[in-house]
């Protein structure tokens, strides 16, 4: 069995994480898409596509060194902004799938709607594993790297992330 | 070190196989992008984005069997449709690369002109190990199975993959 | 003479009907285009342009059959994301016609920068007879039957619709 | 039921009244879909969208007058340059359609895959009956009103077609 | 030297005028970008491209009175919507130029990212030298003539753009 | 009065050089658009619109040593892909004018329809002053200078441009 896990990841952070420890609990291959992948060089969407798969690939390495090696496809997705072609368009650029993991609504109704099998995803410390509250303690200089897997932490120091999303913040210039 | 090598790979061949081959024997690890990523259903273009990752992927499992581990990331790309853009598309979808291995006129002066070190690959058997050549057998019905790695004969089966294209191209109607 | 009207018609209620009846009492044939035809799944736009031609197309039999045959064309329009470009856009997408009725200030600028004549429709009971009220009260479980046709609500119960924006807004998670 | 039939219409010609014909014998209700409708003044897509309208609509009366009354949407379609997501474009922007009626080989394979019924529409006399032909001759100066229902010839002159055809074509500079 | 310089210019106004003048002291030519040239007729962007092109080249020319003939090029830029590829676009459609003068955070990073000098510019009464108040005095039928250089006021006035921002905005209606 | 006149100019050459100088005796002012844009780095398009801003600007003051001193506006255009938005783009993206100067039936019919004067501009030993002779001469090195205005000579050298379309053309390799 084959599920579709899809996120933002900006960054990837431990909510993610436990999502991913929950489903490689119950199947064995993971399609995982990296959403918004055009997006880039924002407040909201700091990071590249292929910052990005870095992310998810060594947090993935970590949970495998943890759970047990898997079968892990990270495709990069591109909006395509028409939420009627959304579930075709995944369909067209991944491995296929059987079952789909999301807590959100959306990518719920979209894919029930196509006569996939959804799961919904346990939520988990929702107020910190967030996107929003990451890029805020960023910005602002508080202590983000609690919040987010030890190797994302390299991946984001080796690319000098914070300084990037604080120029692009103004909070730098 | 980490190369980026890409194709359409519709389907991948045995030609593609000898320049991954060649390259693994020189850097550890490649970025493989898979061109034209929007495209499927064409004679041109019979394969989605995400049977194409599914077959690179089998096919370097192949080849990893034989020469060792190696990380590879699989990231489709889609069509930007500018050349002016396309080495920075390319760019912000796959994690970081040091070199190109191509030996297309335009990507490789594209890279060039961007910095990047590009090494021409060797070419080889080029009459059989195309894919125009592969597609025209698949739709005659002649022999294919030959010119592409056995893994990638099933997935090819698996998604019945012939028959789409013959479908397509008005030879079974 | 032939009259243009346009409307996302997010759900197409009484506000429309009203603006129909008057386009009908003074013209005889009517181009309806369905505006941002390629939204749909979200909380502003939940319905696909076919479903909202299925609304229209029931409402327009219902004033018919009050008013007497008409000749009407409904049309989708995707939007093009470039004023400048827009009254062009409509005007290739639809058979020809010699007035535009409106009351949204940008689309009665464009028109008449491109030389078209173009008539103010009333107003009527703008408060409840809004796509924004109508939607809200959909997503509340409120009562919203009363402001659109008869005919609308049959296309919105046939369709489920009611189900698919409480899913989408989230209030059925 | 209802039934999916697509066209480019440049222009309507005898071929398509026949199919229709053969559809209206079979169904109640028709959609027809105006394919590559984003494309007009070129020598193989001369006519807008809005004008084909006008040629399938007066197309349509007339075999109703024939044939008795049937439910008939027209719908531009606008190209999306995505095999993989056509269909999804198709049902987004058109009425529920249960049935696809084609003879184009790659609109029968993928309504196939995505799960509808597709019947093959029968073909009446290919070499006359077709645009590419019917366009040659009006560039050409030749005979071409025979090829296609009277009202398409009255929709094509009202639009002085011929004569833009050929200013495109460059026969009249 | 060449420097690059780009603004919305929705309208070009006296900071903007005083940039230049800075710029202009330190640098020969000059490429001036219009940006998000594609936008028109709205509150944000009321102005097309090409009337933009006419502030700017009017403004120029008082500029260069004073301070002496300069090369002076204004290129149209239209929105990429992509970050990572944005210097790309700008490079590929401008002359060749060797430093940027931006105040804007983003710009400044997306430039140093590829390796450009940025030079940041001076603030100059930056509350009132603003597009945004501009617009709204325009739209309040307050004073807003002090703001730009007397030529831009000519344009504006030559294209009725005052009544054409408080159409859009309503305020005429 | 004030001059439209497009091309792509890849390259610029005694042909559009010729046509300028007949444009020059009859108007005062005149926009010159660099038609699509976007292209670059193919054989048919080997250069950035940028670089075509250069040879245009170039050429057009050799010119005006000659006939005195004119206003002339040098605007890239990206393709819009869409012949019945064409106008209403140039239109949005360009300086006004009044009259159009053009030899392409296309762009003839589409501002004939849209209410614009043409006129037809005379033809220049058309066999060598074409685009495609001159990129064929590049390719095969044969002597091309003698087709081009000498300041686009030295742009093209400026740039190694000869080297570049040769390298796309695989002549290098």
């Amino acid at each position: 069995m084959r599920a579709f896990f899809i996120g933002r990841f900006q960054p990837y952070h431990l909510g993610h994480h436990e999502v991913l420890r929950e489903i490689f609990s119950e199947v064995e291959e993971v399609v995982i898409g990296i959403g918004s992948a055009q997006e880039s060089h924002t407040i909201e969407n700091p990071f590249t596509a292929g910052e990005r798969v870095m992310m998810v690939d060594r947090a993935v390495g970590e949970l495998m060194a943890e759970v047990g090696e898997r079968k892990v496809y990270i495709i990069p997705l591109e909006d395509v902004y028409r939420n009627s072609l959304w579930v075709s368009h995944v369909v067209s650029m991944t491995p296929y799938f059987n079952v789909v993991y999301s807590n959100n609504p959306l990518v719920i109704r979209l894919f029930r709607e196509a006569g996939f099998e959804v799961r919904k995803t346990k939520l988990f410390n929702r107020v910190s594993y967030q996107g929003t509250e990451i890029r805020r303690r960023m910005i602002c200089g508080e202590r983000w790297e609690d919040l987010v897997p030890r190797p994302v932490v390299e991946v984001i120091e080796g690319i000098d992330g914070v300084k990037r999303l604080r120029d692009i913040a103004g909070t730098d210039v």
